[in-house]
């Protein structure tokens, strides 16, 4: 493994962090708003990154990587690991590349991942989760992996985050649900009203709940929350059988999903996402010339 | 039963129906785009529909009667019978008045309507459906209602027709969903992946197919109207076990709901839901004075 000093960045759609490694460990760091929909010259961006952070060979992952980024590198098919990650990588020049996606398929379903791979790998190669686990991303579209022997075996994304979003945002149930998301028993009888897998006959219950006089709206967004992540951890329940699903997210977001898996009868244990992203980086990181 | 006149106006959020009924007949009708949103001088409006359609006795249904519209009707619970909207109507003067919502609950789970329970009640009376049988009616807001003896006993509202306007118009699907919806093998293909009731995974899984070449978009949306669908009527078929369900719409989306029937092992059939509305609007009437 390289002991060599790199740069990493985890450059998706809205945000980009930008990670100096040197000996395995984050010398210096520094996120900001400049994701790949907000940026045009990314070959200025990369020399004013370098100006900043030092002259060193550059790895990034995650959105920089497809038709809205810089380049668009390939997807890996699963099963998928660091090794398939790092023969793959889309050099733009000698020392800087970045990480292709992963993509699953049986044949009938499809799905992709682009940026989660290094994080999940990364978990793994650490020794944060088992090399044999259901690993959990929440988010906007949360990816739930199936990891076997320390690659990515299959996975299924959720549009959790994105439809929680578009009815928060839009339609008749958003004026219900502006108060913030917080782990309370709202949030925990969303999951169960969730987990009958009715979403969109639930998500009606919301308003005649509020017509009726049935619950305040002052729950509203934290019910609503929880019947959206309880239908999607209800439905990978079903998919993939598991005792124990290591969830990757900041405290808040892994704490929702925690509860959910437990109100679902099942463990969590929530892991540090961007220490996992750093061990994954920093591995292929090693090839880098 | 009266056979003297009446003016019935069928009065909704974003549209308008009035009919003059005339020994239980339709003897004049017009649509337009004249909503409860797009009103605020309801009583001018009343006025120049008698000045068009004669000085007749009326009788309104629908979100008119609401906290958006002329005057808030009340709810009748459930279980609901005409007798029961009669001896409940909103009158806003000796020959002028609202029909009432009605609701539902369990003491768990409650529901509203208001507009529809005058199609499902006349569709009863009329003979166009048995006495005990389960009623359909798609839209923004899917109603699906158990009739027991010729009234109204529970119901549940999807938000099916919202969620697919909410994908379609916003988020990361809508680029791929601006066809119209037909009844091809995708919509139907959107069927099968609905009765998985996982529709977080299943949305997602539309992008997927698009990244993986998987699937043309040229059918995309109607593949996603099939799996909205889908999930609602594989939801409904464990929660109101049925053999027939009778749909009250018009032809095009009637036909979507039960081909999504008939894949899910059920029949349906469809009825006209304007006579269906006439004929319990007229049987309402009859008390007017």
């Amino acid at each position: 493994m390289s002991v060599r000093p790199l740069l990493a960045i985890d450059w998706g759609t809205t945000n980009r962090r930008v990670y100096r490694i040197e000996d395995g460990a984050v010398t210096a760091t520094e996120r900001d708003a400049l994701g790949v929909t907000a940026v045009s010259d990314f070959a200025g961006e990369l020399a004013a990154i370098r100006a900043r952070f030092g002259d060193l060979p550059v790895l990034m992952a995650g959105m920089v990587g497809s038709t809205i980024g810089w380049r668009e590198a390939r997807y890996v098919p699963a099963p998928a690991g660091l090794e398939d990650l790092d023969q793959n990588l889309l050099r733009i020049d000698e020392r800087t590349a970045i990480v292709p996606g992963v993509s699953f398929s049986d044949g009938v379903r499809g799905d992709v991942m682009r940026g989660e791979e290094v994080q999940l790998l990364g978990a793994v190669a650490a020794g944060l989760t088992p090399p044999d686990a259901l690993l959990v991303q929440p988010g906007t579209h949360c990816k739930w992996v199936e990891m076997e022997g320390a690659r990515i075996a299959r996975f299924t994304t959720a549009m959790t985050g994105e439809l929680f979003a578009l009815v928060r945002a839009h339609g008749i149930l958003s004026a219900q649900l502006g108060a913030d998301v917080v782990l309370v028993d709202a949030f925990r009888d969303g999951v169960r009203e969730g987990a009958k897998r009715d979403l969109t006959g639930s998500l009606f219950g919301i308003r005649a709940a509020k017509l009726l006089g049935l619950r305040g709206d002052a729950d509203a967004a934290s019910f609503a929350s929880g019947l959206i992540i309880g239908a999607d951890v209800a439905a990978r329940v079903v998919e993939h059988p598991f005792e124990t699903a290591y969830i990757l997210a900041d405290p808040v977001l892994g704490s929702l999903y925690a509860a959910a898996i437990e109100v679902n009868g099942r463990g969590a244990t929530i892991i540090d996402s961007q220490a996992a992203f750093v061990a994954g980086i920093f591995r292929i990181g090693a090839s880098l010339s």
